[in-house]
């Protein structure tokens, strides 16, 4: 049979599963679909996923893709896999792709948005969707802030601990706010991004928002390279993979 | 001690309830709610609501209301009882109202909104928080509609039987869609709805927007008053009680 390589783009509630990755004792996006994958082709394949999301982290729009021998026309696996999966995963559209297609390889840049809730009460509706900060913040120094990361640095600094990153810079085409009446939203649209970047970027931030740093801090840390001079991580829940570039 | 008359502001996901109202072996908003007054106050009492929403319809802005000898102050019952209550349910605020304001009784309209996701592929995401219509939808058709609901009618056809309604005839100030990319919302603000009157409404724009019906059909159930010249009814987990109005 001939082999064919499959790209699917993925839309999943990252808080059911514990990350995009295969892991041992804990239900993973990558497993889900690998079982699906199974069921309906016969075939026992490991997906390439496009990013690692964390735990918690949404995906409008991972890219994964597969080899398969089947004969199901490419663009039937959507609604074909649809019927196997769980709720909480959906293909949202399937094609053939080149045979040497790689969905984290051949990416050319990525789609980001973090969302935050700001107001006093928790929400129900929210809850596991966005980050609840309850704190007055500085509109305008975070949109200054946002607009510093445009363009090519060094992110060391934006880079979590027990990363396998072995160089730091990266171009950012877009960063931008937009702050509606209790949602906050942050896009970015990057070459690539490390480990937990964008979740450093908006924790940065926010506690610029709060007012314990000047935007002026994401210089400073573009030169030094130090971790340690930022805010703290932002929670997995408001990340959202919003579309791979190819 | 003082008898007072608290005001709650309510926010709830849907999913997790079976409704507003107490039932005998099924969790209810109202039940839980009277357990964290209960557990806060010491005091039982039934919580009266604005709006008996069904299981699976959320509230944004449901009010609610109770009787209390308790000497917090009215505006700490938001914090005091979120730190109570279940993540499915929230109080946005509390405040003293009048010793005869009744939830229901003093309400003087009602604004509902109502989602409808329209794309071919079920959504994760959206998935208890949205209807999912895979048609493609004629909303030009659907919009005249919701111009036609408009004004004072006689609404009998737009009432679920088993109601104990009495009267018909209802003012709605505002009915109007806005047409997102993959989301719709439908939003009416009226003086009263009879019951699962926006989800037969709702319903009946659909089979419109499907081309089932002309938008004229709303006129004639206007006249003939019969609920079976209709559409189905709107499936509850898109309808979101937005405000009530006193």
């Amino acid at each position: 049979m001939l082999m064919r390589n499959i790209k699917l783009v993925l839309e999943y509630d990252g808080s059911k599963y514990h990350g995009w990755q295969f892991q041992a004792n804990a239900n993973s996006v990558q497993q889900e679909l690998a079982t699906a994958i199974k069921k309906l082709t016969g075939e026992s394949v490991i997906p390439d996923g496009a990013g690692r999301t964390d735990a918690g982290v949404h995906a409008l729009g991972q890219v994964a893709s597969f080899k398969t021998e089947s004969s199901i026309p490419a663009e039937k696996f959507a609604p074909a896999l649809n019927s196997i999966l769980p709720p909480g995963i959906c293909v949202l559209r399937s094609e053939q792709a080149d045979p040497d297609f790689h969905p984290r390889f051949s990416a050319k840049g990525k789609h980001y948005c973090y969302l935050v809730l700001n107001r006093a009460q928790r929400s129900p509706l929210w809850e596991t969707r966005a980050w609840h900060v309850r704190d007055r913040l500085d509109f305008e120094a975070m949109e200054k802030a946002a607009r510093y990361f445009m363009g090519t640095h060094n992110f060391r600094a934006f880079c979590a601990s027990g990363h396998q990153n072995k160089t730091f810079t990266r171009t950012i085409a877009h960063s931008s706010w937009q702050f509606g009446n209790e949602v906050l939203r942050y896009d970015t649209i990057g070459d690539a991004f490390l480990y937990n970047m964008v979740r450093i970027m908006t924790g940065t931030m926010i506690d610029i928002g709060r007012g314990r740093f000047p935007p002026e801090v994401i210089l400073e840390a573009f030169e030094t390279g130090e971790r340690n001079t930022l805010g703290m991580t932002a929670p997995p829940e408001g990340l959202y993979l919003v579309e791979v570039f190819y």
